[in-house]
């Protein structure tokens, strides 16, 4: 999700510091009511969504989770809440450090998840790594979040890739010691292919036909432009052949006048690459 | 404020956890408009006191800020929300690392702040260390922002105590090796004396005389248990000389059936100690 405007230029989605010969990774997540989740949605699959978001920020620092501060207004299901949220740092092997809990008004929910992570590997990828020269991965197929809140919102139909996301760690702490750049795919693939290459000062070229959709064919437009997948995006140098199963999707340019070329033509943000809330959109 | 039930038992209202060679303390505070914030209050004194709450809990655990995370729901004046969010950072000494920008639907704002600190003393004081025998000790006088608040709603009188509250970071560093038990008042002394003695299975005895008042003593009652004032409690063996300037204000007992004896009659919190939520009182 996005950084508090006072915080850019800092370290993307996560803040970096070093601490006693360690590293740590940390990351605050926001989430409310009819913006990132759908009013009436099990609050036991909010609470995993809420972890399993923080824990792709730190996936895709290639960090061990740390434990969890929750900031928590009381809602319409709080058990299920604290079941989902159970489960979830079970899961990720995540405690719970502590937190606040507070009422709320009659309005939408808020929550709030700060996740602390210690990094596995130095430098601590970051999104402004890319190299001139680079191949740009995936770790896996876009567009099944899409389906899985079409499949919530006629309810039929399969929608755990959307209520119950899962964060690469394992493949992102793999994957920390080759990178040149990575981050997790919340927002729709060109898009945040886009931050890539505006935060390292390069043009991604990406080929739209190598990136592995969950979706039929005809909606590939769409998956490459949908978020909630989580996939990790990366940048390696050329030779590098990835540890954790992934695809190779285009490569890195020196800068052109677009951060972003799909199958060689140039879009800008204002093609609409992404979205940045899915509960918004329709 | 108060902990999320899944994570009580865990360390007070922070969590404290060794990393590398340090000890972090970490918190979360959440503020609500209408529950914790006066709808229509200044933007700025929001976000001090949104700082200044979670402050105050370092301090009551003798830690140095090493920066903070903020989730924010935009709102209505997000240019003075970043006046007072800087000038708070500033104050503090606390940079912002990052944290998470979300839309707000129509209804209530919703805040939610991380702060880290590092650890100047271990043990790092909790609130469950307060031993029989042991003095209780205030750093300053309660009932000032109860005072703020009227003049705030009053339009009339100096409201900034209520507005921009003070954390007490140096006097909780200093008191840190010295305190058997010490925690920040942020919902009204008598609350959070009964906490101490609760968390440490014994029972405070407390002199209402010799509690320092900022109001006129007919409010005495009332000023102590009202919060916001975010002055530190702390126990210490009575041999101890404060390094600070502290009043004395009674002494822990082995337990007796009620954790708070105040001027020798026992109170429970159905006597009303304290409130969670200022602005929702009337």
């Amino acid at each position: 999700m996005a950084t508090h405007p006072a915080a850019r230029g800092l370290d993307d989605d996560c803040a970096v510091i070093a601490i006693g010969g360690e590293t740590l990774v940390l990351t605050h997540d926001m989430m409310v009511e009819g913006v990132h989740f759908v009013p009436g949605q099990d609050a036991a699959d909010i609470a995993w969504k809420l972890v399993a978001t923080n824990m792709s920020d730190l996936a895709a620092k290639g960090a061990v989770p740390v434990g969890v501060l929750l900031g928590y207004m009381l809602g319409r299901d709080d058990a299920r809440f604290l079941v989902g949220l159970g489960e979830a740092l079970d899961h990720y092997g995540a405690p719970l450090l502590g937190g606040d809990t507070v009422s709320g008004p009659a309005g939408a929910q808020a929550l709030g998840l700060t996740a602390i992570g210690r990094a596995t590997h130095r430098p601590v990828p970051a999104r402004s790594g890319a190299q001139a020269g680079d191949r740009v991965w995936i770790t896996g197929p876009v567009g099944a979040a899409m389906l899985g809140l079409e499949a919530l919102r006629a309810g039929a139909g399969n929608s755990l890739a959307y209520r119950r996301p899962r964060a690469l760690l394992a493949q992102g702490q793999a994957l920390a010691p080759m990178v040149n750049a990575m981050m997790d795919v919340s927002d729709g693939l060109l898009l945040d292919a886009a931050r890539i290459a505006r935060a390292s000062g390069v043009t991604l070229a990406i080929d739209s036909a190598a990136i592995p959709i969950a979706t039929p064919e005809s909606r590939r437009a769409e998956a490459l432009r949908w978020g909630d997948d989580y996939q990790l995006l990366f940048t390696a140098p050329a030779a590098l052949a990835p540890p954790v199963p992934a695809h190779a999707i285009g490569h890195v340019l020196a800068a052109t006048g677009s951060p972003l070329l799909l199958d060689g033509m140039p879009l800008s943000e204002a093609d609409g690459l992404g979205y940045q809330h899915r509960a918004e959109r329709d």
